[in-house]
């Protein structure tokens, strides 16, 4: 039987992988509705292989005649009316930024089953996606990022209560070779280099800095419902071990791979199944080596920045991620140097007074004022 | 609730390795019975200690007063009558050679959980076992060895059908730096320097030559049910990662830790869930590297010809293992020469008229075969 499947994002990195993995198991998974914010044209194309019941436009884009007979959904609830629709089974969600909070929430309250690649997510309102879950409405929510796919993959016959720590690997991003001297005078295309993973340009800037591994380690938190403190991060290169846990009898799980995000997406799909493919096999004996560090903190303050921001919870990691999609794009555009995002980060950590028990208008709140000011900041 | 073990092999290096792990979890574990073959004075101290219902000690040994009042059972089928005994739930097999497959049968078809450390009984009569443990007799066949526990571990939530290749990993033994010259002059003194593991002299022995990668190979066949070529063999040094499994969808997944078998002890006992120890975690950032590398067999010449008992199946693996611990005991007897294992472990398969499916009888016949052949070709 075939699933209806919903792409939130699907002209971007993730959303395109996605496709890939439909294109495969056009037996298994239908796509019944598409969105992007603006990229028309891709989306036409997507819509005349896919096509789709339906597909989501940003409110402001004039979609013209690209589009065809294809029913076109605008305004600001067009993602959440495609994806809580009866005849949706599962919703990827893989925009950047916040724009997936809302959507991701409706749909786990319609009981979808929600693969989530957008960290923003969770890092602003787990607390409130949490109460969701833990409410048992019948959604479900599956993570897309390999390192968080890497750790659900050794939970699966776990019993959630052996869980002693999980571990986080980092590959040092794009910038891990240079002193810190040379760290001030990176340019947005340097940094842009990730050395193991082709990803989008705001995921591939916070790799840099080790901000993605901090973000990553408060959306695990949530994920997983662990205590923060129980999770770590690695350093780890070659970016082929994506993610280890611990068990409370000593036992260690990792899950490896070449780098290929088309397999937790489609492992998000296929669980707790698993799907034949013809992608890339891992050869150890050609790899040859692995190796580990511990995570110098002053060499990556950014990562420090979202730590404390995990520790102290409430509001913190919505400010946090906020101010950061601000700070990386003002690097992007030249505006700050690359060692600034972490300062602008910290003012605005510095000057927040946060919730500690938000509710989800808090925790919008949250952002738009952590926005204005960080806007502040990079402009002055 | 606490569940009755006994223990095969108490005196050994896993049993006395067991019997730490019941020490550490007296609400969850009581010791039902101990066997041994002849060590008296280590079975009467853990007598006296776990106050077992009874013990079983081999035909020709004169316990005199050491034991006091514990019920001692002695004769060929003592064993089995302590294993099939109604109240005992679980048997853990930590015999050395063949001495462990009448009991593993007799408790396997008594509905026993049985956890095997004892590599023979799989290599020797894995068709046999198979057939018990399809027909849905009750009882259940659980690893110890640390390689196949770690597969064992990464199977845990997977569907049976979605296993591509088992991994397993080797450490290349304590002659792993020597040339092949220094191979023919290597003592047994040298050979049982293992690098990683602390184990028995026959398994030490084993090892050196990667023999017991072989014997691993043929029994993973049997514990996991899967076609032989399913199986591969990795040079690991570090014996850190102790097995991986790669799924067919590329998802690969490892179980990883300090080489101690009181964790694959353990795990036997507490599946599905885990218990909480104070065994020492392993710390990647500190181990620093892991490597890996294809396995050379001319090198070792004793894994390939256990490969190619295992490809052929019958009464090949039976031989193969048979006349590997008249062998071994020739070795450590300083009758042959190291190198003088595999060939005449060569000339024993060479010489042997095979069974191609055969039954319990066809074994034990084999194996007394290889045995009075291997005697006669390591006296001349």
């Amino acid at each position: 039987m075939r699933r209806n499947l919903v792409v939130l994002g699907s002209t971007g990195s993730i959303g395109r992988q996605t496709l890939d993995v439909a294109r495969s198991f056009k037996d298994r998974i239908a796509v019944f509705g598409l969105a992007t914010h603006r990229n028309v044209d891709i989306l036409a194309a997507q819509a005349a292989e896919f096509c789709p019941a339906a597909v989501a436009l940003g409110p402001d884009v004039d979609a013209g005649a690209a589009l065809g007979s294809v029913r076109v959904l605008q305004g600001d609830s067009a993602m959440t009316e495609l994806v809580t629709h009866p005849e949706v089974a599962l919703v990827v969600v893989g925009t950047a930024g916040s724009a997936g909070l809302l959507p991701t929430l409706a749909a786990l309250r319609a009981g979808k089953l929600v693969a989530l690649a957008n960290k923003e997510t969770l890092v602003m309102a787990g607390s409130v996606i949490r109460q969701v879950l833990n409410d048992g409405s019948g959604g479900e929510l599956v993570p897309i990022d390999s390192e968080h796919s890497a750790i659900w993959q050794c939970l699966q016959g776990e019993p959630g209560q052996s869980i002693e720590q999980l571990t986080l690997t980092a590959s040092g991003g794009a910038l891990r070779a240079l002193s810190a001297r040379e760290l001030e005078e990176v340019t947005p295309e340097q940094a842009l280099q990730h050395p193991t993973w082709s990803m989008g340009t705001k995921i591939t800037i916070d790799s840099a800095n080790l901000m993605n591994k901090g973000l990553e380690a408060i959306e695990a938190r949530w994920l997983f419902d662990l205590a923060f403190d129980r999770i770590q991060v690695l350093l780890h290169p070659q970016s082929i071990v994506h993610s280890l846990v611990t068990f409370s009898d000593s036992s260690t799980k990792a899950q490896m791979g070449l780098p290929d995000m088309r397999l937790p997406i489609q492992y998000a799909l296929s669980h707790p199944t698993r799907w034949s493919n013809d992608l890339p096999r891992l050869d150890l004996a050609s790899v040859g080596q692995l190796s580990f560090a511990p995570v110098d903190l002053d060499r990556y303050p950014a990562l420090g920045l979202a730590v404390r921001a995990g520790q102290a919870g409430g509001t913190y990691p919505a400010v946090l991620s906020a101010a950061d999609e601000v700070a990386v794009q003002a690097f992007l555009e030249k505006r700050i140097k690359f060692t600034e995002i972490p300062s602008t980060l910290q003012a605005v950590l510095d000057a927040h007074s946060p919730c500690r028990t938000p509710a989800l208008d808090d925790i919008l709140e949250a952002d738009r004022w952590a926005r204005s000011i960080a806007c502040r900041l990079v402009s002055t």
